[in-house]
């Protein structure tokens, strides 16, 4: 199927909490590429990765970001596929700041918005959208779904 | 294409804020069911409606709730497809405890929250999770997007 | 008198902090069932476990959840008897968000919530309530505020 | 059956916000009395009404307050009853402050605490409760149920 | 001068948090006794450690509780004496809790409260308020302020 | 007596909500002056007016402010009296921001913080403090403790 | 001097809330303008304005947002300027998730952040930078101080 | 270029927090000087370093602190150069009463707020107010955004 999923994470530091995502969705079958580029730091390169997300075959991005944490709202302004943003602990405000900052949107752009290092959650979310297109990945969701009520 | 959208609210006093996520799906070209059934008051009504959504063609889930706001973790929990939650103000907790009960799923069962009362959103991200599954739907999302600039 | 309480919790993991709730109730001379089962990832069996409370000779529910916390909510709608929910601290939000979720209930269906990581004071009310059944819980009960004061 | 719930308020400011609990009982068959009577502005009066409680029958007591919200907290020390706390909304803080000071009760004497404003809720619970104790409201409880799943 | 505060914590776990005071106290030469006694779980002695408070000659109270934290307000009904509160930090909600609870009293029942673990403070201001009514205390209060300048 | 306590506040725009001071006082029989004064807009008056208050005879001065609130803390770096602070209301933060300024003091400098608006509160705790001095007041403060009980 | 400031909003909605700035600033001699362009729905045009300011003469960049309130961040990133960030009220959360937002930037890109709704200080604080460089503006803030005393 | 920005810090515990804001600034050639001055505990020789600021040639203030964090708003009281200040998080309440103390700030008196802890953005704040009176610490500033960049 190719890449279907672009993960991106603002700063290295967030790196070892939220590289676990590509394996989970690897567990659904969904193949995904990782970058780091913040929307802040580095605005022209970040919006390149998302420009050309569409062109790339990418059909979900996951953003991942802490404190002010705009990095997928502004992913969100800049492509129509959906995106879904994880909130990371990683400050003073124990990621509160970075869940207000990522969920409370303006009409017209959401962000799919899952828990505080919800890492696991963004991959089964994207794996659940991906299943709408593709029913050997609709096959692993229900399968995991079974799992999970027998674990 | 038939109904895509299945939205559910739990109390019939959210009606008039709820309702027009479908006058924004049809703006998509998208048709969608709305019913009103409580988590906590008729679980097994809720249940129903969630079991058969898949062999009824659904293809996306929009849950409202405010104050703890069980429905769209309740509605995750028992189905594979994509679940969006719509936190709602209406307590006197200005909707932090819906955000919170709804955002902060744990690991497995996702829920894709937008901002409180961003009932817009909900739809949007709907029409962006089924535009991966048809080419009309992705076209106007991108006039939606192009539309958004030029307001 | 058999077992009276019904202990749930939705995950392995709040084992060691919420299993001496069956102590607690020991000392008031309280039988209690423990069960490991998530409202989120395996809601059918959590359903079964409510249902056959009462014919089981249950009187009094205990549930235990972090995050957003669901498990006594969705007990409470499956059950005439009283439920006790403990919220649990094990996440970015310190158990606030488990707290909101849990005591925010509609009304309709209550939850008794004490405090975050209550896990004694659960027991605690667990007996106060069996004590109207029983003269002898009752009498512990007394016994147990004299101790309090003296200690 | 005589009386079986007493209800207090801390300020006369409250009463039509908490009068309706009479009312609410009253539909499970349940009779009780209702106090005006302050844990800070009148603590011996508010601690004989609680001392006489069980020897006046009263097997639960509910207990609704603002603010610092000490009432229930202060009547569960002096009782072995069971006490139901309802936090109330009318303050700067909507009613956050009273919810902290009513389910953040220590270790040794529990607080089962309902939702801000929460009125109905802790009519129903006290219901439940006092159904392990009296069939007749037990098929009340059940009954009130069954219409909660048709409403 | 003879004993001038009396000094209450809740809980044994707090005394080495709070027992500084004792000290802090002293160095104003101002003497003081300390009390460990619940208002929840000890409401009788406690009611009686403040009823004697000004026969005793005790002239200010000051309360360190936790969690609910009660104390203050408690005793703040039963003296006509002024009382100063503590709240303390250990709980899941890091004393803001505490903080509401004290500070958020009704009209009619003050308490003087300081910082979440404010310990030295409460001194100082217990020393300010004693200032009025004895010059060498006053003496000590304005060299402290020279100190702190100093430092 | 002369006048006892200095009341300030720091925008004629809480005028309204907080001149019952001096009325408050009055029924304890003490006198107070009132003055307009901002800690940010106009420090040198402040300052003036602190400095000058134990000469003209000052035992405890009244603070209330708003938003930043830093108006009780200023005053109470610059003076040996102790200094009650009012939080206000007034602010997009429902006076959390206030009572956050003001409570939490650094050690050395303490602030006598009382409830979000809790004007009457802070002319109670100036009472029982000025009741410690003068018999006359103390008789006052205790007949106000019957009449609330009463009330 | 031509136009020095820059103020962005994101919203039509929140015209009447900010076009006082244009006139604050005018108070300091300070010419502006005045441009509605959304972080999210407009990011090219929003850039656009960005990239010219410096050689359109700009010295300092003001943006005012609610809720996710990404603006000023999102200027932030796109310039050399400094940027002063106003929080807006307009939401569930009264602007304590825009404040959020705004003001925990990631280091390396800061927004000078002022109250919720603090227009007013948003120009001051904008003269306060220009009166660096240019004597007449700082004047102007001197008298501006000197009228705040008196006033 | 001489000494162009003055440091505060209000206690000698936050001394390793804060001063690497010295060598940040030097990265942009900035020389600053730092000084340890409470408002609280030493208010006259904070005004001094205040008043004597602009003849000393300073442009910008930094003022840290936590808990209620008067400095920064302090200093804007005294001065009409731009005062930057930085919330800092040692306290029970992680930084949030600090943040709201700071940035709460009434119309009048602008503090230009940057994250809690946040040391290095106050540096690049004040190098980029600096920036606009000297070409060569603008031309700092723009390699320091190139290099973010490419970091």
């Amino acid at each position: 199927m190719g890449i279907l999923v672009r993960i991106l994470i603002g700063s290295k530091s967030d790196y070892e909490t939220c590289y676990p995502i590509v394996d989970y969705l690897l567990e659904f079958g969904i193949e995904s590429d990782f970058h780091v580029s913040s929307a802040h730091r580095n605005p022209e390169r970040t919006a390149e990765l998302i420009r050309d997300a569409e062109s790339d075959g990418i059909k979900v991005i996951i953003a991942c970001a802490g404190m002010a944490a705009h990095l997928p709202g502004v992913i969100a302004s800049l492509t129509s596929l959906p995106v879904i943003g994880v909130p990371l602990k990683g400050s003073s405000l124990s990621g509160e700041d970075a869940l207000f900052s990522m969920v409370q949107m303006p009409p017209g752009v959401p962000v799919a918005t899952v828990a505080i290092n919800g890492i696991k959650n963004s991959a089964i979310l994207a794996a659940q959208i991906l299943a709408l297109t593709d029913p050997s990945i609709m096959e692993r969701v229900k399968l995991f779904k079974k799992d999970l009520a027998n674990s």
